[in-house]
């Protein structure tokens, strides 16, 4: 009976739409291979090469997800009835690809792709001349064609940068991050100068030294395994810039760096290890399909900021932690309590690089990126303008002002890479994780799990709530069915103002 | 003029033939690439879902190599005119492609890519384990794809081994490598039985050691750049087995292992350097084409075996570099003078392991692999068989016997991914290097050169006469030319005779 069943199953449209779609997600594995090979271990020259390579299997994989039968097939599934939800959701995100792709010219998307392989040599060139302008004409050309795609998919006079944050957060409108981003603004920039002008000294010198990086190896990899990072199923390398992607969920992938400042290789191991714990969350019955990633780029954030921030750099998680530190770097921080250790990785200080900001300026870094995004996109900003923009504004919402590209619009891949769109994310994702948080602490004595290394708890609600379902719902679905209620940003200015108002004895 | 040229070969067959090749091409490199991280990075559990991503890929690859127009457009790319050597070797090698895909059924070809692409992992558990009844079934799946292929493009009675010796070495039939392996078992089995029974005695304990991985690491990357690897457009990775592997031209891959003997990673590493600087030469208008890689695996093994060898046993290559070894490892080498070091890096012991063999046993190790494999595909000999004659035969030609398969039958991952007709190339690469080296003496004084460390000189001999040409020849005809004479298997006999007759004082 049941053998009869999958027989039939063969000749239906889900069925024939199947063996396309593997198709198209080996070769979406391989990109990504390729993307992971290049940041951590290809030769220098080997850039212009294996670009040819890259466009060459974009190509393929345009020609798959846009092939003839393809939209029939899309719009017989759509009537079939029976379908589980994740059969659903692999339908409806290849019907999201095909409307993408299919009003590309392939010409047009493969030269992109191979600009943008390119791309990212031009740019990590650029920066290390501190060279603004030997990168400006490639992000030209990238934001070009950007912007000549989003003209293609937009519907009814929607906006260029809509049709791009749609890619990366769906529901989430200029409209919306106007008013997300307006209340940080409202609310964070005078928070912050008060902040600054605080009293309150916090000691932090302890945590830059000659910290030996075979031993911070060592930390970082019992850290990423100590937060749940399954190492059967997964690595850590090291790049210029962390990261995490994900062959399937049985091959996740983080780097980090290891520099004179420990909190640096410690915090970015964790928040890797968050986004890659989502990962080996995803069922079994999703990963390699078009639905098998992480809802969407905020909510991936929301749980590498979820373990960076609120697990990470809360005291009660070193507790039994602290001491492994203290054998590690018995010189540095032998004489270091741990709660001198907690405060100085929670110490505020306005800088320029994003990935190094503190918690609480974190955001900011993002609110300056979300409106010259804007401004490129939608008010044709010339890109040369950028880095005196970029300057500007960090002046007026941190404080502080670079001196060069390289720690000012030149310091993140992102536009490199052609993401547009993406960096709201970051702000949305701790977000997200303040307001997870909150709803956790109503069930649970949180401090206490993390005091008593019970992490798995934790991971279970996540993988529960979030981690499984992969691409089958989109965030806001997610955090409206784990919470109850819809995205709400109130908590997370509460949750910031009330950590570091603490902290700094200020309200 | 010139214009109207190009626009008019956009029309011609090779012109659309063209955009299918490169395609494949670019599928191929994925392949490799997929490989290339198994081998060195991917996590333990990966491995079967990845194999699904190879697996697809596989299949693609075999669809474009196959698809409706290639055979028409084969043919009419064969009656072209005006097209260039490099341009015929492609098509030549398209054509052999298509004719050895064509004949096997898709959903096979696929099932045995996903075999092969799991059994590397199923032969390491059973080498590990030491139990070759664990690895039988799967080698049994092999085999029988193995000749189930051959015999689909068998021709006219084409015996199924000399099919899969064609794919490895163009006119190397059984009838020539039962030749070759014939001299090499009448001559060379009672001359090592005299070397092992002189009075000679060489010392070479101080090889085993304390050698820290880390100078080794240094010393592996100084000896790899010294014998000409270009670290810009390659790098040096380490894995289980040492290999070479590449994506082009400017993207060459080594891999070495570092263990207590130290001559280990340092053979090892100029051995795969051979490999590396042969796939660097490689001309770029054959580079991403079918006819990019080296000629051969014998034509391969030549240039490894002639670094390794050839150059870096001789003591002339020792002059200029022996201090720097002494630097690295005062403690081990500090009282061992060169003329010593040099004589223990070429003492003969027959062992078990071909990987760890010397120069003088090495072809002995794979008479025997030859001698199995025929029996295997020819004599259809009983996969349970082969542990027994496996040690029967090393006892008989080089006088030692495994105790365990870990030691015997699995040391080597050949037949776990498929390479039949593989192993031969081994013994013929020394041949072909030694025909070399006799032919380069007539012309240079070739141990000067090594002496003033002037190996640029060695190298440019070998991609002139060899690198370049990437496919366009064949092994037999790059030798003819190089040297003047057809394949003269004598000269190893007599290079190998002279060179340890001289060392063991026998004849």
């Amino acid at each position: 009976m049941k053998q009869e069943k999958r027989a039939e199953r063969n000749q239906d449209a889900y069925g024939l739409l199947k063996p396309c779609l593997e198709r198209a997600s080996a070769l979406q594995t391989a990109l990504i291979l390729f993307e992971w090979d290049n940041e951590t271990l290809a030769p220098r020259e080997a850039g212009k090469y294996t670009a040819k390579v890259q466009g060459a299997l974009s190509e393929a994989y345009q020609e798959i997800m846009t092939g003839k039968n393809i939209e029939k097939l899309l719009e017989q599934c759509r009537q079939e009835t029976g379908l589980s939800e994740a059969e659903r959701a692999i339908i409806r995100e290849a019907q999201e690809e095909y409307d993408r792709l299919v009003c590309i010219p392939p010409k047009e998307y493969r030269d992109y792709q191979e600009l943008v392989a390119e791309s990212a040599r031009v740019w990590a060139e650029a920066k290390e001349q501190q060279d603004f302008h030997a990168f400006a004409p490639t992000l030209k050309r990238i934001i070009s064609y950007q912007k000549k795609f989003a003209g293609y998919r937009a519907k009814d006079g929607q906006r260029l940068y809509d049709v791009m944050l749609d890619d990366f957060e769906k529901g989430f409108t200029i409209k919306k991050l106007d008013e997300f981003f307006g209340l940080l603004k409202q609310e964070l920039v005078p928070f912050l100068k008060k902040v600054t002008q605080s009293q309150v000294e916090i000691r932090d010198d302890f945590l830059t030294g000659d910290y030996p990086e075979e031993k911070q190896r060592e930390l970082a990899e019992f850290l990423a395994e100590y937060v749940g990072f399954d190492f059967k199923r997964g690595v850590l390398s090291e790049s210029a810039h962390p990261f995490t992607t994900n062959l399937h969920n049985h091959d996740v992938r983080l780097t980090t760096h290891y520099k004179k400042r420990v909190d640096s290789s410690v915090f970015s191991v964790i928040h890797e290890a968050g986004h890659g714990i989502y990962e080996l969350g995803v069922a079994d019955e999703l990963t390699q399909t078009l639905a098998g990633q992480g809802a969407s780029m905020g909510m991936h954030e929301s749980q590498s900021r979820f373990f960076e921030n609120m697990i990470g750099r809360n005291e009660a998680f070193w507790e039994p932690v602290y001491e492994k530190l203290q054998e590690l770097f018995p010189e540095e921080l032998g004489k270091i309590s741990r709660e001198i250790f907690v405060k100085a990785v929670n110490k505020v200080q306005p800088g320029l690089i994003r990935t190094e900001a503190d918690e609480l300026t974190y955001s900011l870094h993002v609110l300056v990126r979300y409106e010259l995004e804007k401004m490129l996109i939608e008010e044709s900003l010339d890109v040369e303008e950028l880095p005196k923009l970029w300057a500007d504004k960090y002046e007026e919402y941190l404080g502080v002002r670079p001196k060069n590209p390289a720690e000012g619009v030149l310091q993140d891949i992102h536009w490199a890479q052609g993401s547009f769109g993406y960096f709201p994310s970051y702000a949305l994702g701790s977000a997200f994780a303040a307001q997870m948080l909150q709803f956790m602490k109503k069930s649970m004595d949180f401090e206490e799990l993390l005091r008593k290394g019970e992490l798995e708890v934790i991971r279970q609600v996540l993988r529960r709530h979030i981690h499984r379902f992969g691409k089958i719902r989109d965030s806001r679905q997610l955090l409206r069915d784990m919470t109850g209620e819809d995205f709400e940003p109130r908590y997370y200015v509460e949750y910031l103002k009330e950590k570091y108002g603490s902290l700094y004895q200020v309200r």
